[in-house]
């Protein structure tokens, strides 16, 4: 087994906090395999990398013995929204959840190993519990400490309503903990009061408390801190395809490709290290930043894959005029939310007129991530980012702005 | 049937407030059975007149043919203290809740018809009631407007903690409305929140709100205003003795007497309105509350008894020295919670000292509400009141303050 001082070292990379470090140390000290819980909703099976990092830890723990539970909270998802006023989150049926999960495993075991993975739902438990056992966990909270909560504090304070059920929830999580007498949950930087409230909960059921370690929000591929989310559209999703994924990648700027490297790659930390050295004597971050998408897309497809994704994104932009030598420009959508393209290259400079970036099209010379277009007509949307080539010399990234 | 508008005079008589009255109007017009609601501490089945002004609701609503629920509330007695810090609230067993519905009957059908008089428990409907129901019914309801409940805000704003499940028990009582269809629902005035909750839950089960009916909190047999209950000692028991009833029944005040026949009897409101005007015209109270003493127990007993208990009365006080003539003093208890009957005759001034006091007891010339006391060394009790005779001219009535 692998030393608990290095077992520190390993688990704490990447982390936002670990409350409370001396209680992890502890619990690996005393040579068991650990329980660790991690939650996820029931309703959006499709992962992307930003879900990856949480997933990338318990991975981790795994590979130093513990045991993962992958918790899946489908008690309140088949509740759906009971004040009925988001018509977003209608209630799930068992079927559903039992096929959301059968989609969550074929992702998750790209990374988990399956031997060391319990994926548990919480209706098993909560679905067992009736009022009379609900007012009981009820009675072991209070009212000011869950107004302590950001978002309850922030609505509270500005008048907007928060239904009485919403106090619950939380609860409901922190009763997982107990259920599964978790030893460590795991979480976004988002997570931490509810999962603060897990511990709590815990010691008054007699149990001792969860070491809670936050992880942080994994950034989307667009420039700027938007969190990585299918809403934004700025998200790299595990099983898109190997083209997909390495020209997404690619795209990120040199700073974040950094943070990916901490958050999402497997490679020992002094490895980094050494990439960054490297850098820093003048080794070009585009050859770098292909290492990065070689190892993500092995990992959810395989080493052949990600070499022949690298192989047809060089050959797509030939000639040595990659993404990461091209300044990005920001344009504004239309009112309908999508941009000509022909004004997106007048606007940018690519193009002098309108009617020069047609003639263009017309010439089979202009190029959108690599592919020649050859409809004048086509239309960029609002939220993505591309790159637009004309010729072999001209080359600009845009993002369309809503 | 009776007329609506006669039937409203009737239900209007000693209450609060009715919310809405044009609601309770519009319900006797339909011409059915009403179903009146009124909910019962399942642990406190000793009753005394303070609980009867919402019984003797209750069996107005019956003399106008409608139907009346007892409710019980052993659900929530069940559970206990869910804290585990009130040490005074042990969970029910269901036998104890069964035995004490038992001798709430015993009671409770000396004025209510047991024909028209439906007892549920919301045990029936509330123990089937599994956690993701309780979670939609706490889905109805808003943090804020729960804090706005007197006794929440109190607890909120001077950061004594409410614990969440106190947020579900108000819940709680107004689903019982919804389960059994409450058109009417009674309570003391200090309930109103609660009643109300119940008017909005209903309505979001898409139920008719109940109309809500707020009775007064009957003040104790001592001078002041608070309120009757057994730990203030203030209490009239209905299952005590005729003499007890009458002795304490002839020891209130003039002025409570009225508010008493007003809460109290079943006379009509017509004649208790010649009664005042008797007083008014020069008969002497006593009179006039020696027949609302003996009404109240021809209730819970029988007339033979309440005509005997008055004449006891009479003949414990003889010559006229009855106790609605004489001032109530109020003196102040020894540290250990009692006062030596000397020291109280010698504060008093029914004394010069309490060797005078000593000589009469010795002489036998003492009475304690009319009964001879010879042990010089008795003990009055704090939080009791009493009437100390000497001969037959020298009387006071003495209440014992903690």
């Amino acid at each position: 087994m692998t030393r608990v001082a290095d077992a520190l070292d390993i688990l704490r990379r990447g982390t936002d906090e670990i409350l409370l470090e001396a209680d992890l140390e502890k619990k690996l000290n005393q040579n068991r395999p650990l329980r660790i819980k991690a939650g996820f909703d029931p309703t959006a099976p499709d992962l992307h990398l930003g879900h990856t990092v949480l997933i990338n830890k318990m991975r981790q723990f795994q590979d130093l013995g513990h045991e993962v539970i992958f918790l899946i909270g489908d008690f309140t998802g088949m509740i759906g929204d009971p004040t009925g006023k988001s018509t977003t989150r209608p209630p799930l049926s068992r079927d559903e959840v039992i096929e959301n999960a059968r989609t969550y495993e074929a992702q998750i075991f790209k990374i988990l190993d399956p031997e060391k993975t319990l994926v548990m739902f919480n209706s098993s438990w909560m679905g067992e519990m009736n009022a009379a056992d609900l007012i009981q966990l009820a009675a072991r909270h209070t009212v000011a400490r869950m107004l302590e909560r950001d978002d309850f504090n922030k609505r509270f304070t500005s008048n907007q309503p928060i239904a009485i059920h919403e106090f619950l929830y939380p609860l409901v999580q922190a009763y997982d903990s107990v259920a599964i007498k978790a030893d460590v949950e795991l979480g976004g930087t988002d997570q931490k009061f509810n999962l603060l409230v897990g511990r709590q909960i815990q010691e008054s059921y007699g149990q001792p408390p969860q070491v809670i370690m936050t992880l942080p929000i994994l950034e989307g591929i667009h420039s700027g801190a938007e969190k990585m989310s299918k809403s934004l559209d700025n998200y790299v999703g595990i099983t898109e395809s190997p083209d997909e994924m390495f020209g997404k990648i690619m795209s990120i700027d040199d700073e974040k490709m950094w943070r990916w490297f901490d958050l999402l790659s497997f490679r020992p930390a002094a490895e980094i290290e050494a990439l960054r050295t490297e850098v820093a004597n003048g080794a070009n971050p585009r050859d770098i930043k292909f290492r990065l998408a070689e190892e993500i897309i092995a990992r959810f497809h395989n080493q052949k894959a990600a070499t022949a994704a690298r192989q047809a994104f060089i050959d797509r932009f030939r000639e040595g005029v990659l993404p990461d030598d091209i300044e990005e420009q920001v344009i504004t959508a239309d009112a309908g939310g999508t941009k000509w393209i022909a004004a997106a290259c007048t606007e940018t400079g690519l193009t002098a007129s309108n009617s020069e970036a047609i003639r263009n099209i017309t010439a089979g010379a202009l190029r959108i991530d690599g592919e020649k277009v050859t409809d004048k007509n086509t239309q960029l949307i609002a939220g993505k980012s591309y790159i637009i080539q004309i010729g072999k010399r001209r080359i600009t990234r845009i993002r369309i702005r809503k």
